[in-house]
């Protein structure tokens, strides 16, 4: 297979990789965005073009606080779901579930489905969560906050340390968005036959799944917590590698000379880690990261040091890509829109390779 | 947006379009595999590379049987959904549960999960259709018989007539497969990221469900049944297309000279409705044929004949691309297989056409 994966495909309104060198949404650099911007501004200006002002940004809010509730069948489903599932297989089953009984009827209403389409995930995410854990069923909270501050206390059942919602905050602005990665591409091509706004963030979801993708986060968390000193961290890390054992959470297809949300993420979970229990892994995290550079000349990924940031906000490892799905279906719903815009199916060709032509053979003969 | 959808973006020995001439499958024209093959036989060449001899069918025919037993929770989600839902949508999501429930646990295994794909999803549709129709719980027959046989009396809950399986025989092996077509295509991208088996055919379901790919066979469907004469059938096209109304059913992206499948499933439908009471929608048919030929200089593609045998086999417009997903499970196994072989992530680029960077502004200030 050589597939021409790396050509430019199409064009996007949305996002752009700079060359490789930095990141951007709708021209506002990630930078500032993670330093002075709260996530409903980003998921904003993804799905509606430009930053809220005040009038905006409350009718925002309002929408999400209203998304949140769960339709009975979708809390019936999730207490049939065995405690044991992924959880990326039952949030993909949840939006596909949520699709069916409350199908999209005309284009047009892209951007309040996604905050729907949230509002739900995280719901059930912690509905699940809980229902398994103490067969207690959730009651979503109410109150108006902000939506880390949501996605936390509806998790932990409790006002968590403001600490935590910052990280969070950062996390969901850095995840946001990515141009034509995997899972945004499938999405695009899933909208190109003119299927439903669910279809294609189910698409999305399932894409995401994968350890090349969104599941990166998770595996990067078992490397780091495989380890309990930095030195065990770098004698296990070489060994990996003259064992040629892929490295989870390094390097980039994009960016060749390192990510620019990395310096941002390991900087929160430095705050974070800082004298607490989990300071011992930002150190070997960090040796992680120095051997890395060193053995091999990668750089740590987004998906590197917010493995750290979830773990150190209280969140089991198989929850990190379905918080990753959380923040990227504003992206995922910004493409799903633009695709709209000027829709072409998407049906490339493949050479063949197979059999040369061949008669049939009944089955008496075979 | 300027796709190059239609550019070589990797390789397959699945299936070739033969230059958007021809169609065979691993070397087999599907003009033999239409005249002489069963399904099964055709759905075991895609999923095992070669035509099976006796032993090898008879397994995979055991194997079929045995994969049409509904887990509990499936039933219990099909009784919960209302019966006004998108049967694409239900499919979706019964096979999204079903990835929940029996996950794919290490590759290796992909021919078996699609036959068990395939069997979960045509006895949920007729559980579905029957547990809202009558409200009785379907009891799946459990003698050996032909797949399209097991479709059809699981649907109609009786032993129908030969011809109807003959022509549903011949539907299911001309749906089978179709190179890099949107929803195949797709389910790559899922797969390329390293997800799972059931993702992948989640992501294609979805895909497939568009007017422009599988919802075209309902579409065409709605236009024949919107004419009672063939008289009605020429003016109404050419109202039609004076409105500049896109007519489903009518060319094809990689066929520019005609579909190959065309002539055989339009011998089927006029096999099917030869002095039959649908004798008439055969007429129209023609006539909607020769108008948009005289008029476009457009041909039908598999589409546009399949809706008649479809209908005329009994079948609700609503379970058509139902019917579609059930065959073409085989084909997209195919390809999820392939992909694995030897996997690279799919991840192309973007051209930037959005706004100039620009710096952030504070709420205060918007």
């Amino acid at each position: 297979m050589n597939m021409d994966e790396e050509k430019v495909v199409g064009e996007t309104a949305i996002c752009t990789v700079g060359d490789g060198h930095s990141l951007s949404y709708r021209g506002y650099s990630i930078t500032e965005l993670s330093a002075w911007a709260n996530f409903e501004d980003v998921a904003y200006l993804l799905l509606y073009g430009n930053l809220p002002d005040r009038a905006h940004l409350y009718r925002f809010q309002q929408l999400f606080i209203k998304s949140v509730t769960l339709p009975q069948p979708i809390k019936a489903m999730l207490e049939i779901l065995p405690k044991t599932a992924h959880a990326m297989d039952m949030l993909r089953t949840v939006c596909s579930l949520l699709g069916t009984l409350e199908p999209e009827n005309a284009p047009g209403a892209e951007a309040e489905l996604a905050i729907r389409v949230m509002g739900v995930s995280m719901t059930s995410l912690a509905y699940w969560h809980h229902f398994h854990l103490t067969g207690r069923r959730l009651i979503a909270p109410y109150e108006q906050q902000l939506i880390a501050q949501y996605v936390l206390n509806a998790f932990h059942q409790r006002t968590v340390d403001e600490s935590w919602v910052w990280a969070l905050n950062i996390a969901f602005v850095l995840y946001a968005e990515h141009e034509f990665n995997a899972s945004t591409y499938a999405a695009r091509v899933t909208t190109s036959t003119e299927s439903d706004f669910y279809s294609a963030i189910v698409t999305a979801i399932g894409t995401l799944k994968g350890p090349l993708h969104g599941g990166a986060n998770e595996a990067a968390m078992a490397l780091l917590s495989s380890f309990e000193t930095p030195e065990q961290a770098r004698t296990g890390i070489l060994k990996k590698l003259a064992h040629r054992e892929k490295i989870m959470g390094f390097g980039h297809r994009v960016y060749k000379s390192g990510d620019p949300r990395s310096p941002i993420i390991k900087d929160v979970a430095q705050q974070l880690t800082k004298k607490s229990e989990n300071s011992r892994l930002f150190e070997i995290a960090e040796v992680i990261e120095q051997t890395m550079e060193q053995e091999k000349g990668l750089k740590t990924n987004l998906d590197f040091y917010s493995a750290l940031v979830f773990h150190c906000i209280g969140m089991p490892t198989s929850y990190f890509t379905p918080l990753f799905v959380f923040s990227r279906i504003t992206g995922w719903a910004a493409h799903i829109m633009e695709q709209r815009q000027n829709n072409r199916l998407i049906r490339p060709l493949a050479r063949y390779v197979g059999p040369k032509a061949r008669a049939f053979v009944p089955i008496t003969e075979r």
